[in-house]
């Protein structure tokens, strides 16, 4: 057997690449989501979509795309499938007939409601092996990266 | 048009929850990555998959899957593609037929030593936008984090 080691020049070693971790991070918050939200059958993509629907309703679909940071296409089916089941309504602006507004359904607002709370422990959860105050501390420099970082990723998200 | 919102019971918005702000960094890292890495058409788990055995020759593939933390199914056919390539070599261990020892081709630590720099350059650039000293504690949260959320998410991972 080869036993040659490939040389590190010195890295750290890769488990401990900031990418690494984040895809770790976001693995374990997605298992902490289906977790909370198990029989809800939406996923944090959608949930995401519908919280910016059920804050600024009648919002263009290609708003949104900016918003959340989810490519038109992936958004597009996206939002075929809450239609589908009854959690949004599309109407064509009669100002401009290429934009979709999107309103949520009684059905979908009454589900968002419902899945405010496990959603809330969910993220608590994803931060909760931290001490309180750095908790805040991750999450200011998270958001500070994600604004540096904002050129880069499938769409520009716009922070408020 | 119907225009009312949802109570948001006073938690911060959607866009500045944990889980979501990991999946944008995630994002804008393989958009890093991409970039940084174009012509070599290997992926961060690939690349991931085949720094573990560059360092750990002939490790045994279901060792993998805890070391980097991907499922048993993702992780054989990301294998047999890396295989597919000439990057890799599995072989049947002679002491347990289940076992599957694999080593890295030449080819395979070659293209290893080629993408150091730029893989480097992309785990770099995902954290850039902080000053240095935080780059670092946001590292050491980051591990924190995934370290205690080790029991989520597809594979338990043993960070050393």
């Amino acid at each position: 057997m080869d036993t040659e080691t490939i040389p590190d020049h010195g890295e750290r070693s890769f488990e401990h690449s900031p990418g690494f971790l984040i895809r770790r991070l976001h693995q374990i918050h997605l298992a902490l989501f289906a977790e909370e939200c198990s029989g809800f059958e939406v996923t944090p993509v959608q949930y995401s979509i519908m919280s910016v629907i059920g804050e600024q309703p009648g919002m263009d679909q290609s708003k949104i795309s900016t918003e959340i940071g989810v490519d038109r296409a992936t958004l597009a089916s996206v939002v075929a499938r809450l239609e589908a089941n009854g959690f949004l309504r599309r109407i064509v602006s009669r100002l401009d007939r290429r934009q979709k507004l999107l309103t949520l359904t009684a059905r979908g607002k009454a589900m968002l409601i419902k899945m405010q709370e496990p959603v809330q422990r969910a993220h608590m959860r994803t931060v909760a092996p931290l001490p309180p105050e750095e908790r805040e501390l991750f999450l200011t420099l998270l958001t500070q990266l994600v604004d540096g970082g904002n050129d880069y990723g499938r769409a520009k998200l716009r922070l408020r």
